[in-house]
């Protein structure tokens, strides 16, 4: 296969098309055969396995305990809160024939599965010492998407999502907040991608939410991708399912609840954050193959520099690094370089008969500038102790890179003009009434919408950007296009 | 809450209400509320970790990849393989209607899913260099059940499948027996439940297959439980799929496909291979909890024997035991002992004031017989090192008393009225001719269906058990009534 059948449109040109063919080609998706759906292919699914495993374990050791609810809901479950309801209806699948009959009631497979948990709850919660429950699933959900986009906005998606209930709202929230923050340090820990966690003005909350947070990362065409919610549901579902519990004074009390998810979407914001002209550039926690080895066997011919290579790989390996040797015989190396490069491996080794007679390996590293971007050769007997340290660097590298993308984009504006020029490259700070009528025009001229409103700011207050009313919310709002 | 609501019916009583009520009193699952659904609870879901844990490991270290393939397939893919949709249509639930919309082609959910798996590798199968192509997908599938059963058959289960191209005919066969290896090794030393792995007969094949193989365990009851199948698909689904490689000779040649699953039904498995009328008995390996601390609280108003307890745990946690103290402050110790010998957990530890004086602590075993049934009292200082010993031994003693269970109740069978016997009380191994209306016939009389052609048994020939005819298999068939 020619470079250019391999490569993929610049950013600069085409940032969407850049996405769609990248996703492609680097396999980590292909398009399934209904309109819409996704299947995640090995390169792909490896990375949500690498992000699920970490996840899991932050969850469990914050005390949740996994379960697993049915993905087929009755309809009339939905209906029983009047917002979920509304925010899910024109996304349902619905199921209305099985077994060979029509079906009585018509069941939708589930968008979310609040209503669900909510009526099994009311069954399990009497009293408060069955409190706080703190559950969690990981699942499959489907919500029927007008303009499909891999990872992103797919029909069908994989996610956790969390569901609590708890004795006060006090608690609830704390819950809430907790999700957030494991969110949060999964996006930048892990993913190396930098997050503005905030709460959403009440125009972007979540169907049945009293309150909505979010984490909001910025890709590299400066727009808002939205990579885990967290939502403070107050007592809106135990009212519509009755989940209730005897307090110790003996009063009957209504649960507070919560939910909170984070989705495959993340690698849609993993691919924008880092990605490049040459391709994808994993962050090494969610790299499938942090490193590979390319073993260049022209006058190789007693077989030493493969078996140099797998020797190498088995090193790495009991380091801990994920390793893999290309030892495709019908590809040449340059090949190989140009499809890990695409395929955003951190690191390449590449191995030859010269380099193995001197000792040593040549390292390229799929980013950098300056010193780090040059190849550079290793002493064999020291790679795997340097490879580990590189990966460490490479991932600190990462994050800082799109940290000060992102702050080179996001800018404070206290005009209408500074803020509509801000969110056409990024995103802007400003203060902002509560209207969502105002909210709908601000969209309608600038593409942008509130993204959220940041924990971690100062107070602030004064006219809104748009209408000049009084700034609701007692802080600057964060607005970027978004995803 | 008093003991006999807690309790449940006696195995010889009745064993499908002993099943029935058990799985929802150790609170492994509970009914969802559409027919057939079930809920898994996290004590539950928790023996599917672990079970998931362990088999994705065998899978990844044969080389295989996991990946996602969508939940719903268009209604004409399964049509594409004749056996294939007669046997799956009587049980699809099917959506009509999704986004607000009337889908123009309906969608079902996936009953498995070698159709779509099928056209996706058409698209990525090109060279012989493609191949193998190894891959799985963990995932829930929906197939409409008449008569549901918790895990057992419910009308959603979780599962994986594996999906394999290959070259010719034997590579295919040599995974399809790979998968089965497995799965028997799965059953044997993970879910302490010994297996007859063999090949089913035609009238029990797999849709489409050309060959299906199964482990299949014993219940307490003496019925068997098919526990995990692996299907040699030959070039069936590549012929309906165009699933094509080119040769190292340049000719264009058809793949042969397999397939393999296990599911959520192997919890059914353990629970009926050990459980006994006290409820539930776990093997170590699946225990969410292998030990579990009841403090005895009484006399110890200085909290010393809390804090004992919490260090014992540490201890134990940190040799790799899943231990649980059971704090709960509101119930009796002797209501603590019976809720958790309900709930299987291999090994109780009480821990009393007086123990803790002695530096002791009291073990009980779920199970034993003479010296090992009796309580036994331990030094706290050496309870880690003995206790893993212990369940050690616990693991062994369940799969050594189930096979000697099952293998009391198999009968090698050469006259009718031995058939009958032994089919009413366990297994069979008979000779019988392949004709499918004698296998109807001999259901028809005595609810035993053959359950496979064992792998590891001895040649073997002459009439057929029922009418007579020369046997066909060249072996003696396993026939038993059958989940």
């Amino acid at each position: 296969m020619a470079r250019d059948e391999r490569g993929v449109t610049p950013q600069g040109d085409d940032f969407s098309a850049w996405y769609n063919e990248l996703v492609v080609k680097a396999e980590l998706v292909d398009h399934g055969p209904v309109r819409g759906t996704m299947v995640i292919r090995p390169y792909g699914y490896r990375i949500w396995e690498l992000l699920q495993a970490d996840l899991d374990r932050r969850i469990k050791e914050t005390g949740h305990v996994n379960a697993y609810f049915p993905l087929l809901i009755p309809e009339s479950y939905l209906q029983r809160e009047a917002e979920h309801v509304a925010g899910f209806a024109p996304e349902l699948a619905v199921v209305t024939h099985a077994g060979g009959k029509d079906l009585d009631e018509p069941l939708v497979i589930r968008p979310t599965s609040e209503t669900i948990v909510g009526e099994m709850m009311s069954r399990w919660i009497s009293s408060h010492r069955d409190l706080p429950m703190l559950l969690n699933q990981w699942a499959n959900v489907v919500r029927w998407e007008l303009r499909p986009r891999m990872f992103l906005r797919t029909t069908e998606f994989l996610w956790q999502e969390g569901h609590t209930a708890h004795a006060d709202a006090g608690a609830a929230r704390e819950e809430t907040m907790l999700a957030l923050r494991s969110y949060a340090s999964l996006a930048t820990d892990v993913a190396a991608m930098p997050v503005i966690a905030g709460e959403k003005t009440p125009g972007e909350r979540f169907p049945g939410a009293a309150a909505t947070f979010s984490i909001e990362g910025m890709m590299r065409d400066g727009r808002a991708l939205q990579a885990g919610t967290s939502h403070d549901m107050g007592t809106n579902f135990a009212r519509a399912f009755n989940i209730g519990y005897t307090a110790p004074d003996n009063t009957v009390q209504l649960c507070h609840t919560t939910s909170w998810g984070m989705s495959s979407r993340m690698i849609g914001g993993v691919i924008m954050t880092h990605g490049d002209d040459q391709g994808l550039v994993l962050p090494p926690a969610l790299a499938p193959h942090q490193v590979v080895i390319v073993p260049i066997t022209r006058g190789d011919a007693d077989g030493a520099v493969t078996a140099a290579a797998a020797d190498l790989a088995s090193r790495l390996t009991r380091m801990g690094i994920r390793v893999h040797v290309d030892g495709r015989t019908h590809l040449s190396p340059g090949f190989k370089f140009n499809d890990w490069e695409l395929r955003g491996v951190p690191l390449r080794l590449e191995l030859g008969p010269r380099d193995l007679a001197a000792g040593t390996v040549v390292m390229a590293r799929r980013l950098g500038s300056g010193q780090a971007a040059a190849k550079e050769s290793l002493s064999l007997d020291s790679a795997p102790a340097r490879l580990s340290f590189e990966l460490t660097a490479f991932q600190a590298l990462l994050l800082q890179r799109a940290t000060e993308f992102r702050d080179q984009r996001t800018a404070r504006a206290d005009t209408w003009p500074d803020f509509a020029a801000a969110v056409s490259a990024g995103w802007a700070l400003a203060l902002a009434c509560d209207d969502r009528t105002c909210e709908a025009e601000i969209q309608a001229e600038t593409g942008a919408t509130p993204r959220c409103i940041p924990l971690d700011s100062e107070p602030d207050a004064g006219p809104c950007i748009r209408c000049g009313r009084p700034s609701a919310y007692g802080k600057r709002v964060l607005f970027g296009r978004a995803y």
